[in-house]
């Protein structure tokens, strides 16, 4: 398959990764791609806060894979500093190539290093092989996750 | 039941905070009241970025209630920014008062004044009556949340 980079996001890649997030049965009822003026004010946002780390997987070129980790410091935990993986996309070409396992473990290795003892996401519920993923990968499936649209 | 304040959490009210994080059955299991310098240190790093709410609420002078709201910008859901509410708790005194209520209302209020367009949390799958107290807010449980420890 080639050897796969996982770097930072630049605005430069904003459009190919706002096509994965689109192309999803839930991504596709809730993001406008042809309208990308949000998704880069959104970047600059993102590009502005040290606690984001918003980042692609980058195979021959080619954007194949997405997520975004954000480092959260709080007292709960005796002080622990978590981490929360969100948007976790990869390329439909690459699915079930292992890329999937691969960016959730660069997300795992990276919150170690940001000194992180804790790393937790929410997956839609229905999701069902997302959460069968998760579980092999060693994520426990603790909690509800609840969500207020404003 | 006289005048609530919901303000930041300074460096003095820490031990006031650790204290109803540890008066909790999970709460109980996880936290070290006695040594409070891993909760200072975490303080440090929660007062160094501007993305990090620590709230208390105040009766009278006294810490009756916390939480955490964090604002996490993201590419996802057409450039929205959410926010996370962490770390929820009400003292053993006010429970059943209301206080909760108005902790997260202020917490949906303050992530709508900051341009949020989604809040989320998660609640352990054993906290059944915060589960319906979430519902009856509005929250919706459309999500399984996983945690693995470091």
């Amino acid at each position: 398959m080639g050897d796969l980079e996982i770097r930072p996001a630049t605005a430069a890649d904003v459009p190919a990764i706002v096509a994965m997030l689109a192309d999803d049965p839930l991504g596709a009822r809730r993001e406008s791609p042809d309208d990308l003026t949000p998704y880069l004010r959104a970047h600059t946002r993102i590009a502005a806060d040290p606690h984001q780390h918003l980042v692609v997987a980058v195979r021959q070129g080619r954007l194949v894979g997405t997520l975004q980790l954000t480092v959260i410091p709080g007292l709960s935990r005796k002080g622990s500093t978590r981490s929360i993986i969100e948007s976790v996309r990869v390329h439909a070409d690459e699915r079930g190539s292992g890329l999937g396992t691969q960016l959730i473990e660069w997300a795992v290795d990276e919150s170690r290093r940001l000194d992180c003892q804790l790393v937790q996401l929410t997956s839609d519920a229905t999701r069902t092989d997302a959460h069968r993923f998760y579980e092999r990968l060693g994520f426990e499936a603790s909690h509800v996750g609840f969500k207020l649209q404003l």
